[in-house]
Formats: C-alpha cells, sequence, structure tokens
C-alpha cells in the first residue's frame, strides 16, 4: 500500500514517517521549499527519508511569499522565549496562512497521482503552537473535502483517509514512539531560525516545544545538545 | 470589501471576476504559473484583471510537474474533437489532479493575509467537462474546510464564502452574462492547446464548450473567429 507522508524534516514528521512505515505503507515522502528562512529542513528531510527507507522524496517548490506575512518567510523576527501560556493563547506570526490547506493539497494530487490512498501528516493537537489548521475537527473536513474533490472518490473507486498518529500525544509522547521506532532523532530539524551553519536557536516556539518534549521523555537530544 | 479572484484568463473566470466586480467587492486576482503547456493563458490573464478594474493581480508559480500525470503539464496529446457525450462521462486527461483544491488553497491563503472573506471561482458544473472539483458538493466541503483552517475561523471573526457565480449557468448563460458585464471576450483564452503564436487549436474540450456557448448565445466570439 502507498501513502504520501508530509515530511518536513522535522521530530513529528519524522516520527509519523517512521509510524507510517511500522503500519506497513510504502511512503512516498513530500517536501515543500516555500521560501522558508529555515530552508536547512530540507536537508533533514532528505536524509531522514532515507534513513526511515522512503519509496521516494520530492520537494515541491511553491511560492508563498508571494503573498508574505509569516515570520517564517518574510523578514518579521521569529519571537523567542515565548511561555506555555503564550503559545495556548495566541497564534505566532510563525503562522504561515493556509500552509497545511496548500500541504495538504499538494499530498492529495500526489495521492491520485499515484493511486494512493493514504496521507499521513504528523500534526498534534496538544503541543501545536497555537496553529489552527493542526486540529482534528480540521483534518476531517480536509478529508471529507478531498473525497469531493478526486477522480477516485467521484468514481466510489477509493477512500482518501488523512493519517494523523500523533494528533493525541504530546511532545513527550512524540519522542518517546520516535525512540521505539528509531527514528535517527540526530538528523531532524525543528529550529524556526537556525544559524549560518544550520545550528537550533534554542530559543523559538518550536525549540522550546521539542526541548520540553525531550525533557518530559528523560531522553537526550542529540541537536539541541550540540 | 476584498475578494480573491482566481483568474486563469479563460471566458469563465473573466465572467465570474466581472460578476465579483459587479457585486461591489475590490477584487484580488489571483492566477497560477504551474507549467501549463498554454501559459499564454497567463497574458490573457493580466490583461483581463486591469481590463476589468482589479485592485491587484498576482501570479504564483507552483510546480505540479513534479507529479506529472496530465495533459495539461505533460507531453501527452490533449484530446479533439470529442463529443458530448464523451466530456460528459469521462473525466479527460487533461483533468490536473487536484488543480482546484490547490488553487482555492492558494486563495484561501492570501485571503488569510488580506483579511478578505470572499473567494470567487468561475467553476460551473454542467458544461464542466467532467471534473470532479467543479461540482458544488466539493465547493461546499472546501468552504466548511476552510472556516477552520483558519485564524479568523478559529477566532470567530469571519466567516469564508466560495463564491461560484457561475455554478449552474450553461456555457451560453456565462456568454450572455459576460457580454451584459462587459468582459472582453477578445482579451480571453481558453485554448488548452493553442499553437505557437497563442491561437486556440478549436478542437480540444475547451475550445468545443466555448464556441458551443457563443453559438448558442448567437454572440460571436472574438477570439475563435479570428
Amino acid at each position: 500500500m502507498k501513502a504520501i507522508c508530509l515530511l518536513s524534516g522535522g521530530l513529528d514528521s519524522a516520527t509519523c514517517l517512521a509510524a507510517a512505515r511500522l503500519d506497513g505503507f510504502d511512503c512516498y515522502a513530500l517536501s515543500f521549499d516555500y521560501g522558508q528562512r529555515h530552508r536547512v529542513e530540507l536537508d533533514s528531510a532528505e536524509q531522514v527519508a532515507s534513513a526511515l527507507g522512503a519509496a521516494d522524496h520530492r520537494v515541491a517548490r511553491i511560492d508563498l511569499r508571494v503573498f508574505g506575512h509569516s515570520a517564517l518567510t518574510d523578514e518579521i523576527a521569529v519571537p523567542k522565549g515565548r511561555d506555555e501560556w503564550a503559545m495556548n493563547r495566541e497564534i505566532p506570526v510563525t503562522y504561515v496562512p493556509a500552509r497545511n490547506t496548500i500541504f495538504l493539497a499538494f499530498a492529495l494530487a500526489w495521492a491520485e497521482v499515484l493511486e494512493a490512498n493514504d496521507i499521513f501528516i504528523g500534526v498534534n493537537a496538544l503541543d501545536y503552537s497555537g496553529y489552527p489548521d493542526c486540529r482534528p475537527e480540521y483534518i476531517r473536513a480536509f478529508e471529507r473535502m478531498s473525497n469531493l474533490a478526486t477522480k477516485a472518490g467521484v468514481e466510489g473507486r477509493t477512500r482518501i483517509a488523512i493519517r494523523t498518529p500523533l494528533i493525541q500525544l504530546s511532545k513527550a509522547d512524540i519522542v518517546r514512539l520516535g525512540q521505539k521506532l528509531g527514528v535517527p532523532f540526530e538528523l531532524t530539524h525543528s529550529c524556526y531560525d537556525p544559524d549560518p551553519a544550520g545550528r537550533a536557536c534554542g530559543a523559538c516556539d518550536s525549540c522550546l516545544l521539542r526541548a520540553k518534549g525531550f525533557r518530559e521523555a528523560g531522553i537526550a537530544d542529540p541537536v539541541l545538545a550540540r
């Protein structure tokens, strides 16, 4: 069975890919070059896809900068040192408008071409940094739309399933699951604002959530400890 | 009020843009360079946007060729001379997987940035060449998903509406509406397989549907008659 696996190169998507492999899927990993300031994650994605035995890995180039307006693609500063209260209350400027919708739309296109029924995305609804498009009700609505959008859906041949194995896990659970599944943590990249050498800043939302996850799981992070 | 208007440069999207203008919207026209063999339509889009007084027009570059598998982007021949029976029964090879889903996802991103609540798309469910993502049930599902995907939806500030003023119209109705609204038909481009000078082939599904529309409306087409 073929599955499309969205793969940013971070901890979550790498663990999600490993979970898809464990479920017996031939995984077609999909990453995006969208003008992100942390493009170094694409190198991580390639290495993670290879290490976890993905059947294929492609990078789709899309230009989200045409609309501007996110710290991940613009020259707006990435916020540092936010506490959990702020992360849970406030949608941060690192939110890229409609990003998961765009990523899932591309995954749906590739699924149609490959006649795959399954799309994996490593969103989680707990430690989710306040992004609206990480919530279960959003994922279900996308899935429903997918089954009306496609040839296969119209012909009643298949049902597209959007699979979110991490959606109910805390970051610590994800770290534990990743370790159990042999995710090469040392190859992953989570930071939104790495230095020119690609090293994590340790202070953006993504670094803070990652550090908390490893700490609570009682596992050493080979990346942030470097 | 701001609205995003998907604009391919063809008859339908131009008429849709004119309908949005008539409704009093400031229109932000959005086109895509997706490796289509009929890239000449982007020149049409630019001219149509200007002629109909769009507030802005942007072209997002996305690479659908990374997945291949459509006569619109690949080296597969565009089918010619199909009759209506075939068009209504068979999804053609010119179908680009998940194209409207991808286009609407980008429109949603721009809508979030501009804080626009309305997205216009010129799909129609009658003379629709058999594409699944032109049907009303698909559009409603996309709309529902949109309101779960976005900051504004989560905060309850706004509701995204996907507007489809042409969805119940025949091609002849669209031509009549376009004429009434002053759509510059001579600037539009519908053909999937133009010659190197950008002239319409007259035999692909899109040309045949357009010709039928003008014929049934009793209006001369300044493009196909050239």
